[in-house]
């Protein structure tokens, strides 16, 4: 069954009649179309595609299974036409003004109603060609570590290791990267977004390296923290504890698995050894996108599916002194889960 | 008087009381704030500032003028209850679902008001110290040319050209890159819009280069057209009523020039003397974001003013052959302007 089969299953299951989608990564995932500006239609019998003439030549190379329709640049009065009955639209990505543009053409008997998220529902179950995607860039960004390992890091700044991490991964043959890497030494690790500086790796202390490629649109996204000489105890520790909330949170995914309770788990053995936790979720879903659902956290609802592809990324985070953090990317089966990261996990020293 | 108290006026002028700033780039230009969660409220007598808990310390070094609040990562739930009186969002950025729930959230007293552009209205008169960053920031894109013409086109990919751009505009001081640059030799030169190739650039056809180095926060912007070669005369010639056009336009733009009739002017120099005419606007405002206030262009409204900085970039566009196109990005002053980019306009020819 096709993705927009798929797709009109769930609008049944809504009473919906139409459904506009306009979020460009959900346009991708249902049409296969890569351009900046397009839209489509999905009724139960039509699926209508739009865009401008400046990606008519693209979108008849990658819409295959859709109508094409050219459009001006502003799409939405022309698919204001198409929709029928009740109509939903993503509320999460439509703005007030683009709205209020569709309400005041849209055909009288039409009724919009919010419908955000029918499409990253879908998104958030991979299919094999999707897992194969992101396994391929997962196994560049393993090399990126690799190759880190060899360059070294003490006297590099942080900024510099990050674009040496972006060139080897464009080098490697990824599209770009999934995120500006973050690379964060010492007590800029203790920032879970940490922006790199332009400040010296100094020896002797812990670097978190959190970095992605995206292949084909899809993302690989991955942590690893490396000590850059001998460290505290405390800080040996800490990693120690990390390590095993991680093994103990993989151990525990599989279909079925509450998003909440692995993220409990997790956060626990790091709680019970060090009396800290931390201020993110344990793991968040990627594909498309390197945020997308399903989400591992407190306030998470549901369980995992098979599947599901998401990190797992317990962390610690003391201000002003350093941060660890150890992310796998896996895909979740029935029994368990197919950790796609390759890179050890025991503590390296790369000097 | 501060860009606050700039907006403050045009407050008055909407006969608003409060008004939520959600778009971060618009956050960055009254606050300073570079971070990826955050939002103000401006009225008469306040200045609030909020993001969440990841952003304390970057706001605290950032944000000087405005009085700092720590929230939740949902920002709108605790801005809802600052607003005040007729209280302007900006109906552009904020989508349904964000408005529904700020909507179920505001004192009753409050009435929500569609007020899109005021900010970017503030934003299209540069002051001295965004032109001086623009300046640098185009310095380096010149440079960026030089180089290309040192190392030559011919043989490479457009990709592989686009890609070593990036790291020649970083590698001489740029923060990155305004956008991923646009190598398109031959046909591909044709869309506007073209993505770089993984295709050998040929000796003997025309290759457009639009690039941009982004400094402190702005932007720069420049298109030129090298030849890898001689040239059919019909490119020649095309090549010529491009640039005619381009002076010509640069001409006439000085404060109170009329932003559709400048186009007009250079769109008609191309029609008369080729018999065709391009697809896009005459050019855009630039700053912060590389495409912004004011535009030239057949739907254009108003004139330019001072302290404007906009692209000039008439073009051509054979579809299957060939495209042309010329961008120098200028500071408007009151009678004439100031034309940041460097980098020869006559018709090079890189091997």
């Amino acid at each position: 069954m096709s993705r927009a089969d798929r797709l009109v299953e769930l609008l049944r299951e809504r009473e919906l009649d139409s459904l506009l989608v306009t979020d460009l990564v959900n346009v991708r995932y249902l049409t296969g179309f890569t351009g900046t500006n397009g839209a489509c239609v999905v009724t139960p019998d039509e699926r209508l595609f739009l865009t401008d003439s400046r990606y008519t030549e693209l979108s008849k190379q990658q819409v295959t299974d859709f109508e094409l329709l050219e459009a001006s640049q502003a799409l939405l009065g022309e698919l204001a036409a198409r929709l029928r009955g009740r109509a939903g639209f993503d509320d999460a990505d439509l703005s007030v003004k683009a709205h209020a543009k569709l309400a005041s053409e849209v055909p009288a008997e039409v009724e919009l109603v919010a419908a955000g998220g029918l499409v990253e529902e879908l998104r958030a179950v991979k299919e094999p060609g999707e897992v194969d995607a992101m396994r391929a860039a997962t196994k560049i960004a393993d090399a990126a570590y690799s190759e880190l390992q060899g360059a070294g890091l003490v006297g590099r700044t942080e900024r510099e290791v990050a674009r040496s991490i972006v060139r080897f991964l464009e080098d490697s043959g990824a599209d770009e990267v999934s995120f500006p890497p973050i690379v964060a030494a010492a007590d800029n690790g203790a920032l879970p977004h940490a922006v790199p500086r332009d400040v010296e790796i100094p020896a002797g202390t812990l670097v978190v390296i959190d970095l992605g490629a995206r292949l084909d649109g899809y993302c690989s996204d991955c942590t690893r923290t490396f000590a850059t000489g001998s460290l505290p105890d405390r800080q040996v520790e800490a990693y120690e504890a990390v390590h095993i909330a991680q093994r103990l949170a993989l151990d525990e995914i599989r279909a079925g698995t509450s998003c909440k309770e692995v993220d409990a788990d997790a956060r626990e053995v790091i709680e019970s050894r060090l009396g800290v936790t931390f201020d993110h979720g344990l793991g968040h879903g990627v594909g498309l996108e390197v945020h997308e659902g399903p989400r591992l956290a407190r306030t998470a609802e549901g369980a995992l599916e098979a599947g599901n592809a998401v990190t797992v990324e317990p962390g610690v985070y003391v201000p002003g002194e350093f941060g660890i953090r150890i992310e796998d990317l896996v895909i979740v089966t029935e029994s368990s889960c197919d950790i796609l990261t390759g890179f050890p996990k025991e503590l390296v020293t790369v000097n």
